[in-house]
């Protein structure tokens, strides 16, 4: 499984009074803390704070001073991206395009000469899919376009959009058949991501509906995923699931082992 | 989800002794134990401690002076079902038989002629199948002889045979692929059931597994288990699977609402 630590996200009042203050300790605070948590990727967000491109790369070059980890850069705007990539040390996620042509030819030429991968929300000029087949549609045509520009499977992270269970509760059961069709687009398949905790937004057991949707991804191709990595609990839902898909090696103390 | 209670069974040491000592109290406070913690079947399994039909009846008698619930024959052998069969006093389900066109002449007929079901475990008499294609094959070749008793698909539950993880760790994803494909064999499909216990045989994390499992087995169309049903956290989980996949209206206590 990729882990993209979501934390460094402006959305959340200490990051956002971070970026305003310019106080590179907080995002350097909970960067530390998601990469001891295991994160594969830091997301940065920069939310409201600011539309300054130069406030996107200050974000990145904290995160950057403190580990080695590669970006998810959580911003769709080529005059951000034109400036976030090159500053990014390792190839970043860009996160991300929908499946509009016009996004896809402005953002993909900057991914692709950086040699990044992208994230491709299946959703197009007219909104979001609400069926499996719909869903399947727009990530075909966002994976014929990353081929168009020379891209290989592995830098695409297809997202097939999770929505609210509780207000729209026939959804979760057309993206998990999407997500299953998504992965016979090519051997090997490309990433299947999301973003996870929409799924239990306004619910009142969040964590536990997180968690058993997390596993029922997983068995239809999610290997990838936007979340709160110090959710122990969540975590360790996800290790099963991938030693269940025989993704890693059985032994007794599997738990133990990724947290060493 | 059709939850089938595991707990009236001689493999445990109480039950064990009870059906010895002839002491139908501990019967009745699994079964009750059970029904208050919403099973809808309760197995009833001799184990080791006898051979006799009349045992069996017993067996079946206590359960039923506790509760209305139907009964789950854990038992596969046309003597013992011949006489507990009838005793039962609403439809059973019989576990189990396998795809050996033998055994299944031999328990279709009693079960057809109760308007009983029956669990289908998808190997023959070669043994236990290694692929998600040979339990496919076994699968259809028990879906069609229900068939040619005049039974219908809502009379099968087919059993993908749970491996243990800890032992056999490329099965599980074959068990998943397997249960995918057996829902296609009718409309409405026939039931898919597990034994889930058996995937975290040996494991230190036994219950996390099998909460994982259950809800990827459930994203693959799992609608019965039969399992401890005291395990909250296992209930809980596949509370939340169902709703995901759209089975019962979404309410913000749907947990507490299951409980009350």
């Amino acid at each position: 499984m990729i882990f993209i630590g979501e934390r460094v996200n402006a959305g959340f009042k200490d990051i956002k009074e971070a970026i305003i203050n310019k106080d590179g300790d907080v995002i350097k605070e909970w960067t530390r803390k998601q990469a001891d948590a295991k994160a594969d990727y830091i997301d940065v967000n920069l939310g409201t704070a600011s539309n300054k491109p130069e406030d996107l790369c200050w974000m990145i070059e904290m995160v950057q001073e403190e580990v080695d980890l590669p970006i998810s850069i959580d911003n769709n705007k080529p005059v951000m991206l034109k400036e976030a990539v090159p500053v990014c040390k390792k190839p970043p996620l860009v996160n991300s395009t929908t499946a509009d042509d016009k996004k896809m030819d402005e953002l993909l030429p900057i991914v692709a000469e950086h040699n990044a991968s992208i994230i491709g929300l299946v959703m197009d000029e007219a909104g979001s899919p609400n069926s499996a087949d719909k869903r399947v549609e727009n990530a075909g045509k966002i994976f014929a376009k990353i081929m168009e520009y020379g891209m290989s499977p592995d830098q695409l992270f297809l997202d097939p959009i999770v929505m609210p269970l509780k207000f729209m509760q026939d959804q979760a059961r057309e993206i998990l058949k999407g997500a299953a069709q998504f992965q016979l687009f090519s051997d090997p398949p490309c990433h299947i991501v999301c973003g996870l905790s929409n799924i239990s937004n306004g619910t009142t057991h969040k964590k536990l509906i997180n968690r058993v949707f997390a596993a029922m991804l997983i068995a239809n191709g999610l290997d990838a995923v936007i979340l709160d990595v110090m959710d122990e609990e969540l975590v360790n839902t996800i290790l099963t699931a991938d030693l269940i898909m025989n993704k890693g090696i059985y032994a007794d103390s599997y738990i133990e082992a990724f947290r060493k």
